[in-house]
Order: structure tokens, then C-alpha cells, then sequence
């Protein structure tokens, strides 16, 4: 009868969390990659090498922004990847909640975009602040998602600490997120810093974890 | 001999439905990634604060288009999906009819972006009719992918209530779309609003799915 | 010692035949849906109605050319997924026939894009010579593949019936293609319908797969 | 006890490198992809088919690099896909090394547009210096990517042969796209040319892999 089971669950799995999983992956993979898009190629007349090479070094916020967003995309993935292992119900509240944040997660690349073009104008202040304030609802966003996967944990009345934990971390960014908006119009470049330490802070606390028992068979 | 059932099934689920789902899953979170690349970020020169939130701002028909469209895509992948768990043939009606959607699908950014940039022009109306126009189509190629799969279930001749359910649903979006193309030169806003209002509905009516019952490992 | 050996298959097919079969359908799916990034919004200053959908009915040779390529690889990718089920071994000629076919379906919205833009110009036989030719080129390279998955099977020495099925339908696209290549320069026209014919054929060719025994679920 | 085991492995390796795996895969199926978007179309008024046969020809440069990116990006998925086999910790080194890989790879295009962008330019040095410099790092970020993966391998210590073999083809890349740098500013041909020897090279010690030993099912 345990046999029974363990066959009731596999397309069970795979037709519920299992597909929304890979379709959450998939959107996090192309947005991740759609951020070169920004990269754009010089476009010189009779192009020097020097005229070239200074053209591409004029573009470094372009590759400072590209490198962040990557970054805490990246780490925002690992953590809603760990976060869908506990996940219950496919209930239409997480339908909503975790579509909410994919929409944000695609449309990553164009604050990114933003603040590539505009650092090094007037206008600096505003795109770091937009670019910080996006967070803020992404990290909105991913707390409501949160908050929907712990409700269907049994240990949630009791709120063990080990659940916690994982809430601190959460809402961790959403202060610093809105500290990086105001931030922005006295120093924008305060703003990216504050953007990189959370990504950082967040790789430092993804949790380790052990996967395979069988032999090494690197050079099989 | 059960035991060698089970593992003929194995591969040819894999090569089959499963495979074909995969695909279809990819080119829907590719479509609905491609959104983004709508949003394009204004071309100033010399740049103040203000200009560049006045062009923003004045962007706000395609972060509109951008929800609307991602929205109705992921509800569609959230039926799509559902309905191909019950595919038990690979028939060739079922690959054209298939195709025929995510030819479809991968179109969606197209329509999108034509509101996004008429949307504040004389042409309002024309670009909203042919948005809705779309939707009629993709949900004629839906209902024809419904049909299909419909035709292998046994319990097709009898018309169980459940599946008519599924009918009714999935109907319901032609009159309100093709009602949408009308509705279009009288007041575009109202066409979005009829789109908007769509995908809600379906995304409420969409059925809860009790997935795994693992202990909870949130924070192992 | 059976479920020895299917224990040892399960890690060995996940690292083999199965990871370069979803890498291959990514490819797929992301080069599929990439052809809609050749419909472009037209840019009007003051859009009237009349001139908008002028402009957008100008651009029927986009909407042509993206449904025939979508349709010609998406035949070629229900064959190149039936074709890997036979793979045994992932040799070094596997996995080159295998990259170069894959690096051309990638640069298929290339001379879709081409016969889009020139289709109406003087330049139509040129851009249609084009388009067909690089099919003739995708068809050697799916023969390639074919050649190098045939060669591992058992029956290869001894031409079983079933196996030169498989060839005739592949080899045709060969003389089809290079056909309309030269009729290009009579009439651009005939070329795409040579084109429309092919991937109709294939997509009638190709054989049901029966896929599930499990009773229908559909309004579960 | 050895069932109860498996039974635990299997989510284990699917929340865990299973699933790292995939998410690399498809960051490496989209950036090879993307690749095509380098490929305009030329922009030609009342184009004569001489006058648009002479564009096309003209950006034989971005053909060039486009099939040595592809052919260079599809091998270092090949390595890494194999590498990733012998992981057994998702430690946070691992995810920074492989993040920044990633990171590496979806920038790929943007070096690759550079060189065909001024491959026939007076700047050809300097782009295909930026290429294989680029490339430099990518070999270095791999390298730390096969460094944490061989030390979680218990013959680590003991420097078996095998483990070896792995580190000296990794490692050969490295000097050869430094000096691919230097040679660039005496000739940038050569050092297309040693990017392309560097993957052949790379393809050919690419190990077979046996895969399944089920009948052939071709023509099923």
C-alpha cells in the first residue's frame, strides 16, 4: 500500500509545486540572461581603438548594474527555490502571490537598464531610488509568499524558531531596501553599496546542504 | 509484471506528454519573459530629474499592457498545464492544435506593445480591438486544444458534469473578448478592463491542488 | 541484481542522453520564440487609425515568415526529440552534429527576419534563395545526426524497414529545399509554399504516441 | 533500509544540485541563444539584391564570432554539465563560483558583438583582445568552480590520476587565452584562430559516454 502511495504521489508531484517550480525557474533563468540585452555595442564612425576603448569604459555603470541585479536575482532564486520545497498546496493565494513576484523578477532588467543609462547624469538620484524602491516591492512580494507557504506549515501556530529565522532574513531587506530609497537623492552610489552588502549577506546565510552519498566519479 | 509496466510507462511517459509539456512550459515563461523588453528606457540628452520622470511616467500605458498581458499568460499556463495532465495521446490534431497556441502565446508581446505605444493616440481603439482581436484567437486555439484532449476521455460521450465545467470556463473568454474588439471604439479602457477582469476571474476559479504531505523542512 | 542495474541507469541516463535532450529543447524553445522579436511596432508621429493599421497590414510578410519558421521548427523539434529516444551513447560526433544543428535552428529568426524585411523589394528571390538554403543546410545537418544516431543501432548493418522510413522522410526535405532555392529567383512566392508544404508533411508524417493508461483526471 | 534510503535521495537531489543543474542549463540554453539577436538585418532603402547581398556579406565578422561563441559556450557546458555530476555539497563557495560563471556566460554576446562589430575596423586589436581576455576570466571562474568541486571528492587529497586529467584541460585554456590577449595587438586573426583550436581541442578529449542499453524503438 506504501507502494500505492509512493505511485499516487509522483504525478501528484510533478503535475502540482513540481511544474510551478520549473516554470518559476525557467522565468528566473531568462530574466537573469536578459540582462545583457542592456550591453549595448558602441556605435563609432571610423571607430579609433582609443575612441572605442573609452566608449567602453564610459559604460561601466551599464556592467556595475548588470553585476548587482545578477547577483541578488541569483540569490533571490536560491532562496524561493529552498522556500517551494515546503510548499503544500498549490492554493490560488499562491498562484497570485508567487505570480506577483515573477512579473517583478522579469521586469528586473528594465530599473537595471535604468540606472545604466542615468548614473552619470543629473538624473542619478532618481533611477537609484527607483531602482532601490523596486526592491522594496519585490521584497513586499516575496514576504506575501512567504507568508502564504508558512501558513500551510503545521509548526506555524507555534512559530518554531527555525521558521523565523528564515522570516528575519526576509524582512531584513525591506528596511534596508527603503533606506536605499531615500539614501539615493543624498548619494546614489550609497544606495548600489546597500544593494550589494544585502545580496552578499543573503549568499554568507544560504544554508549549506548535503546531496549525494554515491563516490566521486569525476573522471569516469 | 505490474513492476514491468511500470517501467514501459516510465520512458514512454518521458518521450510523450512529458517532453511535450516541458517544451510548452519553456516557450510560456520565455513569452511572458520577453514582456520586459517593451519597457524601454527614454533617450534623453542631458537629462534632469524631472524630464526623466515625466518620461516615465508618461510610459505608464506599457507597465499597464506589461501586467495585463503577463497576467493573462500565466493564467493560461496554469490551465494549459492543468489540461495536459489529462493528455493520453500525442495525436497529430493534438501537436497542431498545441502548436497553434504557443504559436500564439509567443506572439502575445507583439499586441502588447502596440497598445503600450498607441494607447495615448487616435489609435487607441484600433490597437485595443486588435489586443482583445488576439484573445479571441488564443482562446479559440485553446478551446480547440480542450476539444482534442476532451475527445480522448471516456467519459466524453457522456458529458460528465466536471468536464463541462472545464467547458464552461474556458468558453466564457471568447464572448467577453470578441465583446472587448467591440467595445474597443467606444472606450479602449473598457477593453482592459474586460481583459483584466478575465484573467481574475480565472485565476480565482482555478482549483486548489493538495500537493505533498512531507513534513514540514523549511529551515532544515 | 535488475534493480541493481536499473539504480546504476537512472543516474547514468540523467547525466547522458537526458540533460543534452532538455539542453536541445531549450535551444528549441528559446529560438522559437525569439522570432517574434522581429515584429516591430511601427513608429508614427501622430498616429492616425487609417495609417497605424496601414502600417501594421505592410508587415504581413513578418507575420508569414514568423508562422512558417515557427512551424518548421517546431516539426523539426518533434522529430529531433523522437530521434534522441534512440541515442546510446553520447560520442564526440553525437554531441558535434548535435551543436551544429542546434547553432542553426538558434539563427533561424535571422533569415526568417530577412525574407520579412525584402520580401516586397527587388530583393525578394535573393532573401527567399536565402531562407530555403539555409534550410538546405539545417536538413544536412539533421541527416548528420541521423546518420550518427542510425549507426549505433543494432539493426543498422541489416536496413530494417522501419529504420529507412525514418530516412526517407528526413533525406526529402533535401532535394525540397535545394528546389527552392533556384525557384526563388522565378518566383520568391513558390519558395515559401515549398517551405509551407514541407513542415505540413512532416507534421502529418509524424506517428501518435500513445502516452497514459491513467483514468481521466481533468476536473479533479 | 537501502529502499528507505533511496526514497530519502531522491527529494534530497532534487532540491539540491538537481536543480542548481537546471537552472544552469537553462542560463547556458538562453545566453548561446541570444547570440542571434547580434545578426541584423541591414537596413537598406530600395535595396537592390546586389546592394543587400553586399550587407550580408559584409558582416561576415559577426558570423565568424557568432559560430566560435556558440561552438566555445556549448563545450563549456559540456564540461560543466559532467563537473556537476560529482558535486555533493551546495556549499555557498560552490554557488558563488558557479553564480559567477553564470554571471560570465550570459555576457558572453556582448564580447561577441564587440568583434563583429570591428573586426574590419582599425580597432580589431582591441576587441579581440577584450574577447579572449574575457575568455581568461571565464577559464579562471571554471577553474574555481572545478577547484571547490574537486575538494569535496574524498581521493582529493591523494591527487588521483583522473582527477588530475580534468585539471590539466581546464587549465590549458587559461595560458592560451592570455596569450590569445597578446597576440591580438599583432594580428587579431590569430587569435580568433586559437579560440577556435581551444574548443576543438576541448570537443575532441570531451569523454564518450555510454548511455542506455534498452532495443532500439527509432521507428516505434
Amino acid at each position: 500500500m506504501e507502494k500505492e502511495l509512493s505511485q499516487e504521489q509522483a504525478p501528484e508531484n510533478e503535475s502540482g509545486t513540481g511544474r510551478l517550480e520549473a516554470f518559476s525557474d525557467g522565468v528566473f533563468a531568462i530574466a537573469i540572461t536578459l540582462l545583457v540585452l542592456d550591453l549595448k555595442v558602441p556605435d563609432l564612425n571610423g571607430a579609433s581603438p582609443a575612441a572605442l576603448g573609452a566608449a567602453l569604459l564610459k559604460q561601466w555603470p551599464n556592467y556595475l548594474t548588470l553585476f548587482i541585479s545578477f547577483a541578488t536575482i541569483l540569490i533571490m532564486w536560491v532562496y524561493h527555490h529552498r522556500l517551494f520545497q515546503t510548499v503544500r498546496r498549490t492554493e490560488t493565494l499562491l498562484l497570485f502571490s508567487n505570480g506577483f513576484l515573477l512579473l517583478l523578477v522579469t521586469v528586473v532588467p528594465f530599473p537595471t537598464a535604468l540606472v545604466g543609462a542615468y548614473l552619470r547624469t543629473p538624473a542619478a538620484s532618481l533611477v537609484c531610488a527607483v531602482y532601490s524602491g523596486f526592491f522594496v516591492f519585490i521584497n513586499l512580494s516575496y514576504n506575501l509568499l512567504l507568508w502564504v507557504v508558512s501558513r500551510q506549515q503545521p509548526e506555524y501556530r507555534s512559530l518554531g524558531s527555525s521558521l523565523s529565522k528564515s522570516w528575519i532574513i526576509s524582512l531584513l531587506g525591506l528596511p534596508c531596501y527603503a533606506i536605499g530609497v531615500v539614501v539615493a537623492f543624498w548619494n546614489p552610489y550609497v544606495t548600489l553599496g546597500i544593494c550589494c552588502v544585502l545580496w552578499i549577506a543573503w549568499a554568507v546565510t544560504a544554508p549549506q546542504q548535503r546531496v549525494r552519498q554515491r563516490p566521486a566519479e569525476l573522471n569516469e
